[in-house]
């Protein structure tokens, strides 16, 4: 019953907690991968280079973006992110789908480019929410932290152009509607009409 | 956090276990209701008047045929069935999701006349899985047996035609299947950009 591979796309403010819940769902099935992103930006505490995302230098970063090697890049509070073409390729190539979990220039870039994929877009329950978990990181500075909230209030904006909104008001119940999404997807007509055509084969 | 009704349509051909399912699913959610469909034919075992079905003689529902009552309504295997607008109306006033487990032809009749809606077909893994399930039954003679198992066929290359497809292989794998696609459904964005613009005016 294999279908053929699908792109998931995560995206929404910092603050949302997207990336926590693709790390979940990503865990959850065995046939769902990330792509790891690249990025300028420093490790946070616990993050691990090739496994959060793959450190690398403003130069070798614009090499890549020379090459054409992304399929989408963008440059978030400083901080450049992208993500290679290669690397999706691969996973799909293995038969299994892929999770992207990027901002949302990344998210935007990506659906003019390919127009193909699922797009999710995770949000705080509230502004306040969102305030209170850029603080809990500690890595922010509290100008910054106005900065971003003012972004994430224009990134939210855009919802609308997704395909599912999730509300990340409690962990679980928002980990559950993602994977929900996940299986419903992969319920969908386009991917399973192969195997009715075997079962209507199996007629004979 | 209330979304308007969705109406989510559970079809397939018999032998398929869309009824089990759609009933296992609306014991899930308490936000889920049935519409009981009338029908003229004959309790089976077990069955209960007014919970399975609305059992009816075959005046009544002319009549109620006549009055334009029926949102659909279709004869399958020389037996009636119909479902009644005023039950869906009903059950949406009370902000609740509905579902209808109705036949291939009630649903096309349905997709025609009212377009919105979530279409989930439901077919057997195979042929003989299908003939195996309706000899199950006990209550269908073996030349009707046949004649179902032609009609199946030819519902089933209407698959294509729904907006979700699920292989009843095992009905708990179906069951998460079903559950998964109903949230899903509610994650759409179309059933929460009211909740983000909440969010957005949350901000100072």
């Amino acid at each position: 019953m294999r279908r053929s591979g699908k792109l998931f796309v995560v995206s929404g403010p910092s603050g949302a907690g997207k990336s926590t819940l693709s790390k979940k769902v990503v865990d959850f099935f065995d046939d769902l991968r990330f792509s790891i992103s690249y990025t300028t930006r420093r490790p946070r505490q616990g993050e691990v280079d090739g496994v959060d995302y793959r450190f690398v230098d403003d130069e070798r970063f614009e090499e890549m973006v020379e090459r054409g090697e992304f399929i989408e890049h963008a440059c978030v509070h400083g901080k450049k992110y992208g993500t290679a073409e290669k690397d999706i390729k691969e996973i799909l190539a293995n038969g299994m789908d892929v999770l992207l979990d990027i901002d949302v220039q990344g998210a935007e870039q990506l659906a003019e480019k390919i127009g193909s994929g699922v797009y999710i877009f995770v949000l705080p329950p509230s502004m306040e929410e969102c305030r209170k978990r850029l603080m809990k990181r500690g890595d922010i500075g509290p100008e910054d932290i106005e900065k971003r909230l003012r972004t994430a209030f224009e990134e939210i904006k855009k919802a609308a152009d997704y395909d599912y909104i999730i509300i990340n008001d409690d962990l679980d119940g928002a980990f559950e509607r993602l994977k929900a999404i996940i299986i419903a997807e992969r319920s969908r007509k386009e991917s399973l009409i192969e195997d009715v055509e075997r079962i209507l084969r199996s007629a004979k």
